[in-house]
């Protein structure tokens, strides 16, 4: 049922890289993040090599929104990955960490001018989401003497089973230029005129969590093809396509892994095919995994504080972690596997909703889930929150954020502190007629 | 069709609080939080006059959870409120702007020991949500060699018209006793043996968001009915009946206020009938109002900066502020009007979405909304945010939270600075291994 990069320990405890869960929660406190070094390099490689092995030029920027805390950009740093930002902090918290401008592409559909201005200094890739940010860019390239390297975000309109808030691709989307209209087109016709921008590639970006092959080809293929157009009709040559992100993982037990090797396989048959029968020259490949290198490496420890037992109901257990800490079951409605960490060899027969501390009814993590029986001071696990866990979290009720660990064969340090009541409230200021 | 607190200038834009909107953007930047001080104030005095002209001793808690800025609390201290505190930090902040501890109730389903600890060292009325608490509490009281002052927390099962997150007083709640099956009266034993708690109220929360008086009308007949049979049973004499919040606002244009006259009366009635019919002496009535005194009493401005036409679809305007700085679309499908606050005296001829800067398809803020044809530089207002706005707020994709501003008469202040890259990364940590 576990993963294989987690253990279960004599005691009966998760093992999480190496260290014991319950010995963390105990050091560290609760509620805790804890991040398993090893298995986020792991993920990165097993992504890259699956490409790599296929093809040249591949570029791997890690999508920073997953999870930017700065000693995880840092490990895929030294892995050699690039960046995929989408807010001024994350450009630059990646060149913080030592990844260079023009290892990085900045995407979103509100770009401000300082953000602009910020990505055109340090030669990162914009992919340029509409006709007016084109504008800005160009002057802006203008004032700082340069040219700027550009890319548009098209839709090809690839349809995807996920949820709606996440299906990013379509032509309804607030994202990007529609190609079936032929906005997209015109969209490089009139980077064309334009003194200040390199244009050098395509973006597109079908969803998130995506669990099947089949939309990463359809994607590869309606590029590739719209590549062949922008040659034929406007004699444009890219230099790269960056096919985004949306590689998904299992979340629930028995839920089957999307294969990588098949995704890349797919991907790169279907772009070699139509680069020979277009006669195109090679481009350079970008993908933007997230949630694929961090997601499974991340699990949330939350202590049980009570056990309330109704007839003929689920027990409700609450724990110290909620919506506040992790907000994907509450917002997407997504499931998160749910243990106890400190009873991993007892038996689940007791069917339990597992509620966070928050004031509010949408604050639970998981419902109806079987579970061994819970007692007040027990370490409840909840699995996949390395993607969009911290990132997402708020301080809703005013609860401190979480703190986060790493661990690394044994070993553990604290890769982001917990929030003290001054974190709260260090920005409030008091206007000078209350005081 | 705004509200009345709000007007127009001659300029055509929109003026809050006497400070025109469109000069508080410029001088304090976007995205922005405004809130108007008299506002808070007036919605304060209504709520309490409706009450305390019909009865003696009406204490008002005011919810922190909506808004918890700390020049927001003590505008509310500086008019007598109490408050209605659910985590360590709410309550510390309501000492901190000078509300005593025996002014306010504690709630929720997960209170940790330390919070338990420093609400009974406060005096604070702890409102028990099971029993497992209950002997935390008793053990803690011992220790501090005082007794604590509680009531239950109770499910009277009152089916309210609202979103299934906010509807907290259903018998499968993670909440409190249930009623029906006798939990709530055995609670009230069992607290009987105990020396250091003294059992003096009952409480209960029918969920948030209410714009019909009935619901609490039921609520004050279940919760005086209960108050009844635990005197006839057990010769309980209570001193509270704690009604909890849930008192709604509309926020659709045309949608009916609740008549909080209508409100008071209808429950006080009821109180009094039944405290007559069973022979009660009369209780203190506490209500919880968050929503209701800060929510319409905020807006959120954020700029427009780039506008996307698709012919036969809505025009896509994309603003600063998102699902990151305001939630509740993206979580309740919750409806926040829109107008634009630099073209109030423009018509509202285009059907437009209004897309926020995450890449993300959930970020928005409204969708099919009539207005002025926006162009780049306008000045987006959403308003109704004054509660559980910036409380919920978050960094997703690193993204500064707002900052928040107080207007009275003209006047403004910042009341919480806008993050910096620095607020993001502080707590981050790189761990030795890694440097």
């Amino acid at each position: 049922m576990l993963k294989p990069h987690f253990e279960v320990n004599s005691l009966g405890h998760l093992v999480v890289g190496g260290a014991d869960a319950v010995e963390l929660a105990e050091e560290f406190g609760t509620p805790l993040y804890v991040m398993d070094e090893i298995r986020i390099r792991e993920n990165y490689r097993k992504f890259r090599r699956a490409f790599t092995r296929r093809r040249e030029e591949i570029h791997i920027c890690y999508a920073l929104k997953a999870n930017s805390n700065s000693a995880v950009v840092k490990i895929l740093q030294e892995e050699g990955a690039g960046a995929d930002v989408s807010s001024e902090n994350e450009l630059r918290l990646s060149l913080e960490m030592g990844i260079p401008g023009n290892s990085m592409v900045f995407n979103g559909n509100f770009k401000s001018t300082e953000e602009l201005e910020l990505a055109i200094k340090n030669d990162v890739v914009i992919n340029v989401d509409n006709l007016q940010e084109l504008k800005v860019i160009d002057s802006l390239a203008e004032k700082l003497k340069t040219r700027a390297r550009i890319g548009f975000r098209v839709n090809p309109d690839v349809r995807t089973p996920t949820h709606p808030y996440i299906a990013t691709g379509l032509r309804e989307s607030k994202f990007g230029f529609d190609m079936s209209s032929g906005q997209a087109l015109a969209a490089y016709r009139a980077a064309e005129g334009m003194e200040n921008v390199e244009v050098i590639g395509v973006h597109a970006h079908i969803g998130s969590q995506i669990l099947d092959p089949s939309p990463f080809e359809e994607e590869a293929e309606k590029l590739m093809r719209f590549v062949g157009t922008l040659k034929e009709e406007l004699g444009i040559t890219l230099k790269f396509i960056d096919f985004g992100g949306g590689v998904g993982i299992p979340y629930r037990p028995g839920e089957r892994e999307l294969d990588i090797e098949e995704v890349a396989e797919r991907m790169i048959s279907k772009v070699e095919q139509i680069e020979e029968d277009k006669k195109l020259e090679k481009h350079a490949l970008f993908f933007e995994p997230g949630r694929y290198i961090v997601g499974d490496a991340g699990v949330l420890l939350a202590r049980v504080g009570y056990v309330k037992e109704r007839p003929g109901m689920p027990v409700w257990i609450s724990v110290d972690a909620g919506m506040n800490a992790l907000l994907r079951p509450a917002l997407y409605g997504a499931y998160h596997h749910i243990e106890l960490a400190n009873k991993m060899n007892h038996t689940n027969d007791t069917l339990t909703n597992i509620a966070g501390p928050l004031c509010e009814s949408g604050d639970f993590l998981g419902k109806e889930r079987m579970l061994p029986r819970a007692e007040r001071g027990d370490l409840a696990v909840i699995f996949d929150v390395g993607a969009y866990g911290l990132a997402m979290s708020n301080q809703h009720t005013a609860k401190p954020r979480p703190a986060m660990v790493l661990v690394r064969n044994g070993k553990s340090e604290i890769i982001r502190e917990r929030e003290t009541f001054e974190d709260l409230t260090r920005l409030d200021r008091i206007p000078t007629w209350l005081r």
